[in-house]
């Protein structure tokens, strides 16, 4: 599976806004500044922004806004990665191939790292050249995707709960949407409203974003089992390792590729409105559902 | 010093905001529902809030929105100390007389807790209601307060690798404006703004938050000297064990409160263009510098 054509100049648009939304990392205190760029820059494929940034275009061609929105979707899954690799978390010593945040700056100047990041990502969205009262719209949206509430947070905590119980299928699901699926709708909503879209659109985008998100974890979770950790970049097999509960382990691995293939099915009946508009958002959910890492 | 008699009328409207922003405890995953809990009703005082809420009335009777601007502001507050106590941070046990979040639910939940409310702290803002524009300059400006550039992360880096070094003037006048003076400025400032307030009163109000909020922090470290672990409700002496640089370690006790009496000076007289109606701040500021908890 290639990567679509338009991802390459799409990623390099959202790494040079990056660049210019980080504090330069001689900024004092230049520790901070250097491990938030660190993680930022460790080779993310800018999935949520360039959901963000085509689901925008569906809907005004310059995707006003849609950039800077996107850059705050990215330092806000980065701060959720530093943090769940933390030793009191996942206690991951490895990351897309590299040494992860704490193993590098040390636990303190890791969990600021990610602090900084989930402040800075809403001093972004506060400040993107988008309509103010989407802007708000975006920012409220995105703050409850990655809150408590069948958000970010709350999948991350009922997944470290979890841990070690006899697996449940119905509490699986909750962990898959909220942890990763939320975070990716909103990517996609976030994208629309900045775009200008009505209503009805962000019902479909939605339900487009729900599923193809909860279809990106559940393909996460066949990864991990059918892959390498140098494909991955990360250790691979550890679910298994730490008796956590992933689709292939309670459905089996074919089973789990049918529900991913059902999932994107649904995802992509959404689009069918759009025809053509929508045909790189169509192309990135395949890219999505049969990547190999 | 008693407290000024507005100050109880004031933290009741704020304790009751803050019980209908945040997620009751039962709603999944009830952990951490429990944990944000937990630390936002230990015992604070309210001071931003307080100092909000009361810089808006300068400028609207009503302070539409300042009660959930101060409710975000102490969330911010509330998520900040929880990751200052982390083990990898500052590894305190006591808080306001209670044992730190960390203790009671353990560092992966008091790690997302912290999230959890700074993440809520935004979503309130981008619902609060002050008008668009103006709640949108709030939001931008809080977040840089908060963040690492002279912001509350910036200071809490340099605070945390000043330790064990030779006192510096500079640096230690460069961690309490930015660790504590920053979001205390921050509160005046979003007070005024959600209140109605017009350019020319931001630049005298930012000052006076400025001067109050460093005052407030050469306080903290003089009662550290002068007080009871027990009088505090925190760990007493701590700064001098960790060999922290503060105010009376460098400049003496004498010195230190010549110092804050003299900042204290300086932010009274930002006031004195408003006459009576500023009454309740200038109570409050006095409270701040005069307080021995």
């Amino acid at each position: 599976m290639t990567l679509p054509e338009f991802f390459e100049p799409d990623r390099a648009a959202v790494d040079a806004a990056l660049q210019r939304l980080l504090p330069a990392d001689v900024t004092m205190p230049a520790s901070i500044h250097k491990a938030m760029r660190y993680s930022v820059f460790a080779g993310g494929k800018r999935i949520r922004p360039i959901l963000c940034i085509e689901t925008a275009k569906i809907f005004s061609p310059q995707a006003q806004g849609a950039v800077e929105v996107g850059c705050a979707l990215e330092f806000i899954h980065t701060y959720s990665l530093i943090h769940d690799d933390l030793p009191a978390l996942d206690n991951d010593d490895l990351r897309r191939g590299k040494p992860t945040n704490h193993k590098v700056f040390g636990e303190a100047i890791a969990i600021l790292a990610g602090d900084a990041l989930l402040t800075l990502a809403f001093q972004t969205l506060a400040m993107a050249p988008v309509e103010p009262q989407r802007r708000l719209a975006v920012l409220a949206m995105i703050a409850e995707a990655a809150g408590t509430d069948r958000g970010m947070i709350g999948g991350q905590v009922a997944d470290l709960e979890a841990e070690g119980k006899p697996g449940d299928k119905g509490m699986l699901e909750y962990i898959h949407r909220s942890k990763t699926a939320a975070l990716i709708r909103a990517s996609i909503v976030a994208g629309a409203i900045a775009g200008g879209a009505e209503r009805a659109d962000l019902g479909r985008l939605m339900s487009f974003g729900e599923n193809i998100g909860w279809a990106f974890q559940v393909v996460d979770d066949i990864l991990d089992v059918e892959e390498s950790s140098e494909a991955l970049g990360k250790t691979a097999g550890k679910d298994h390792a730490q008796k956590k509960a992933t689709y292939p382990a309670l459905h089996g691995l074919e089973e789990s590729r049918d529900i991913a293939a059902d999932l994107e099915k649904k995802a992509l009946h959404e689009l069918e409105f759009y025809g053509d508009r929508a045909k790189h958002l169509r192309e990135l959910a395949q890219f999505l559902v049969a990547r190999r890492a």
